[in-house]
């Protein structure tokens, strides 16, 4: 309660169409505290979204409208927040989608793009260092559109913070480059924050931080103490409150039509902004026919038709080429064709290979280093903070992102990650160096577990393509997602063009790469290891007379969205099925009777000699593929398809 | 090279002895920008550890001292750095060991603990959210005895940091509450290093940074840019660099015998400053015989005999109680018996319950909230720092530390988690609010994945314990581990104590809970779920005839520790096993035939209906053993424990 009165002082003046929450140049609001949830939604009911005093009434109740933190398939809930500090970098993430859409699309007396992005966050954000990441970027790109009020209450869950946060954050977000407006009362004084928030909008070179001092449950008997933290308020004290602010305190959820009529003010000039702004873009449609096109087409979400044309394919007589480097090749060919592409890297350009050749970094342009037109975002080695970032850019619509560090790192941004795919943003992750094959960098960043616990997480692509045609089908997957992110794990050592492999094919998550006739096993892998299988089936062959076929597996998560008929021809009865992947075995025992992997961490050494030490070579495998084919040999060998439910 | 001088006048001062590297009272050390280890690995090979020249030659090979990353292992290196930020973190971590121990054992004229904690960390390391988290904490903490270097080169790999890092960060360490001393030549400026030092030591109330501005690569033909940062030098510039700095150019990893000389006056007060510990610590013995016998104790790492007698026993007779509540009373129950147990939560206190009653919080006694004597510690909503922080503690020595939070946010912590596993710190995640069964709060805090991630990180445990025994065996397993961290998963909902539940079965990671003759199925479970099996197994009986074994798992770690034939006595050929776990199956085909989870995302409600909307009720469980059971029949079954390799 201590934030209502702010609250409401922003919502009235912010500029929406609550019948059409689409609205590409609406203002945005985040509540990055998720908590706090109960005001958004009558915030949003008040406001003339699709929420009614039922749902209020049912809020936290299970298949409500109101959940106990906002999720973002909600009319008017921009993204899902609750897990601490990711709100904040969601709203940055918007601030620099209208940035690089004003800076593209706007034109002189056209200003097709010019929406704020407020949020508000409080002090568990401003601890979580996912924020400090994204707002020490935000300073740096002078977000000057985006204006986020810090709820400074005092409290946090272990009651007040002054047992473990005494920063002062005036000062650590002017050292970060925001410009700090301090509403020392921010209880009562409405006048103030409105005034605040006219003097943010004048800045021109600073995100601004409105500080709210305000009291937790203010008005409660209990204000200004944890107890209203996450707890509802008592009868009694309910009571006293509605009779301080002269309300019937014998009603509930009950809304005074002077209160309606007052916020109806600021809905019909949000469904006026919407009308003028449709009415200017017909005219810049007139004017900007290209511009207006492109805009229209990346909104509906479509790509231009034939885009796939632009995806390299590659045969066996192409040279062997790391998958990071594919990736590239990838991003260089289709980037001119699909300008909603955004991308950026944690600090790695280099090594990940994330930057097409011509590319503009998207900057202020003050800092003579690129434009906010430009489409390379250097992240700095913030991994978390890019993540939480490409979630507030994709949240914004009419931009697919990507974002590139070392797989191993994709685990500092697990949080974002998470919430990609829990709100079906489909982000891209350039996961490079996805192995021991990184070589002497070591077991500190080769990852063992990574794949595991991306695959465990619901409504994620994991890519971990063999060679060229495999990469392209894994950013066409990727690329043309629409609610599912993707983590494409890529090589730093090269990779042979496989026979047998296609984009077709690899876009079905699994298939058939050497079929044999009658086999006595079939290899399963992904990446740099299906290469080895097929040496290891030749070897089986030449040396044992063993037949062995090989499968690539490149993403879990589409290969079980095809048909049982299409899963089972790839992974049939009869044979026994060993899995090759140089990490963790964890998870393939769904697809596989045995499993060879590397359930330990690895080591620092050249590449190649580390493969070897872990008899990641042809005759590793194909001694533990001998043992499997004696291990069943006259038993029933089941598919590990076939399942009881 | 742009830091070499500073860190030769760093370690020149410092105080330790490397023919003893464990000494507790050294001056620790931390290179938080690991990749710089080329560095760290001649000082240790110059101040007289265990490196040879040798060592030295074999740099980043297969099983040399000498690997791409510091590793703990490694004599004179105290923690596992690379993955970037995670450094300087530890570093607070072991300040805050030492603020802890000189609390608590020095006394007049006693001085027993006295070190400092050096650090060097680089723009990588400041970007990262982590060391935002835990640098805030330290300077609330007023860790007067770390003393960091910033090394300000400006450069990362992606080029200058002016394109991603523009922010002051002597302003941000200052709003921090740190003391920040500009050293501007840090290349040449020896003098102005040694005297920055001093003055660090002088002051009491708070840590400091001393930023030293340095080129990188400094001397080489490429100094101050990008190329020098991971790739190393070309001969000709190594050529000019020697002659330059007076060194023949045709040798290579000679050290001149005057260096040698120089080095050895630092050893020789190092073992002479051990000495007089020693002797100082024998007298201490004489006069504090009961301290001075719990700290030789808490070094060795030896619990007090029959410690494990505080762990409650619990019968079914007890009352049904929340796992959470269970571990809350695991530690009341042993905190007294284990001094050397310092813990504290991720701001959640109340709700992860892992505070005893008694408790001092560790506070500066300035706050007047406890003194650096305390044993509870308030980490703000920090729950990645907590993680790199505790392991500085457990790195330290004489500790066992733990940290709360909820399951579902020890994925933040990722980064730290995966380098207590690689390095064995045997740290304690109190991991509580494991399920849907939090109920309200839904899916952003309802862990899916989180299990399976864990699980599959190498030499890391992870306890879902399934009532009280069960946590008294957690607790015992991983208070009792000396190299592996475990991470407990406990429930926010009330859970019954159960029929056949022991702290010697549960510490076996994995038993047979309830033994059917003749058993159509094994229901095998974790956590709140094994309650659900053992009713569903007498709801199977009763209904359907079918008789359903109960196998309760909470540790897979552990579980795969036991001889072969007692995990086969658990999970016998000839029955069909049905796994049960509302979370991700992935991992489970491991141990059963058929799993039943949730690889979803959860939803928002009261917990008990949450549960049935996933039809996790007997009725779910029994229907699908009976399909289990219907499927296998006829079939010849075979434990999945049995494999070819
Ligand atoms: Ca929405
Ligand atoms: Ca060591």
């Amino acid at each position: 309660m201590g934030l209502a009165p702010a609250a409401h002082v922003l919502y009235s003046q912010m500029r929406f169409n609550p019948k059409n929450p689409e609205w590409l140049n609406r203002d945005r609001f985040v509540l990055s505290n998720g908590h706090a949830c109960a005001l958004l939604y009558s915030l949003l009911h008040l406001f003339g979204y699709d929420f009614s005093l039922d749902d209020l009434r049912n809020f936290r109740q299970l298949n409500s409208k109101t959940p106990g933190h906002p999720e973002f398939e909600l009319p008017g809930v921009e993204v899902t927040t609750g897990p601490l500090g990711q709100g904040i970098c969601n709203a940055i993430g918007m601030a620099m989608a209208q940035a690089h859409i004003a800076a593209r699309f706007n034109k002189p007396n056209f200003e097709i793009s010019n929406n704020y992005t407020y949020c508000i966050f409080g002090d568990g954000c401003m601890m979580e260092g996912v924020a400090s990441e994204a707002m020490s970027l935000a300073g740096h790109l002078k977000l000057n559109k985006l204006i986020a009020f810090y709820d400074d209450n005092h409290i946090s869950i272990d009651g007040n913070t002054n047992c473990a946060f005494t920063e002062d954050v005036t000062q650590r977000l002017e050292a970060y480059g925001w410009n700090v407006i301090w509403v020392k009362d921010g209880n009562n004084d409405i006048e103030g924050v409105a005034k605040a928030i006219e003097q943010a909008k004048k800045v021109t070179d600073k995100p601004t931080c409105i500080r709210l001092t305000t009291t937790i449950g203010y008005g409660s008997l209990n204000e200004g103490t944890h107890g209203v933290h996450g707890s509802p308020l008592k009868p009694a004290d309910i009571k006293q409150l509605k009779e301080k602010w002269g309300f019937n305190p014998d009603e509930s959820f009950v809304v005074p039509q002077e209160v309606h009529d007052l916020y109806q003010k600021t809905i019909d000039s949000g469904i006026a902004a919407e009308q003028e702004w449709n009415a200017l873009f017909s005219k810049y449609a007139v004017q900007y026919p290209e511009e207006a096109a492109e805009l229209s087409r990346r909104i509906s979400g479509e790509f231009p038709a034939n885009w796939t044309s632009k995806l390299p394919v590659y045969t066996p007589a192409d040279a062997a080429v790391a998958s990071r480097k594919l990736s590239e090749i990838v991003i260089e060919s289709v980037h001119d064709t699909l300008p909603e592409l955004i991308g950026g890297s944690a600090d790695l350009t280099g090594s990940n290979l994330t930057r097409w050749k011509e590319a503009i970094d998207f900057q202020p342009p003050s800092t003579g280093l690129g434009t906010y037109a430009g489409r390379y975002i250097r992240y700095g080695v913030r991994e978390h903070g890019m993540g939480a970032i490409m979630n507030g850019i994709s949240a914004y619509g009419a931009f697919k992102t990507y974002g590139g560090t070392f797989l191993n790192f994709v685990s500092y941004a697990s949080g974002a990650l998470r919430l990609s795919a829990l709100s079906g943003h489909p982000v891209i992750w350039v996961a490079t160096h996805d192995s021991i094959g990184l070589g002497e960098d070591g077991p500190t960043h080769q990852p063992i577990e990574t794949l595991a616990h991306f695959r465990a997480l619901p409504n994620c692509m994991v890519w971990r393509p063999a060679d060229g045609n495999e990469t392209s089908a894994a950013y066409k997957q990727a690329l043309e997602s629409k609610h599912t992110p993707s983590v494409i794990a890529l090589s730093r050592q090269n990779l042979p063009q496989l026979e047998g492999s296609s984009i077709a094919k690899a876009s079905r998550g699994g298939y058939t790469l050497v079929e044999k006739a009658d086999a006595d096993i079939i290899l399963i892998s992904t990446g740099s290891e299906v290469s080895l299988a097929v040496e290891a089936s030749k070897f089986l062959e030449e040396t044992k007379g063993i037949k062995a076929g090989v499968v690539s597996l490149p993403d879990f998560h589409t290969f079980d969205q095809q048909s049982h008929d299409y899963r089972l021809s790839v992974l049939p009865d009869g044979v026994p099925i060993l899995s090759i992947e140089v990490m963790s075995t964890s998870g393939w025992a769904k697809y596989s009777h045995q499993q060879f992997g590397l359930d330990r961490f690895g080591a620092s050494g050249p590449a190649p000699k580390v493969y070897d030490f872990f008899e990641f070579n042809k005759e590793g495998v194909a001694s533990r593929a001998e043992k499997t084919v004696a291990f069943y040999k006259g038993k029933h060998v089941s598919s590990p398809l076939n399942k009881a439910f």
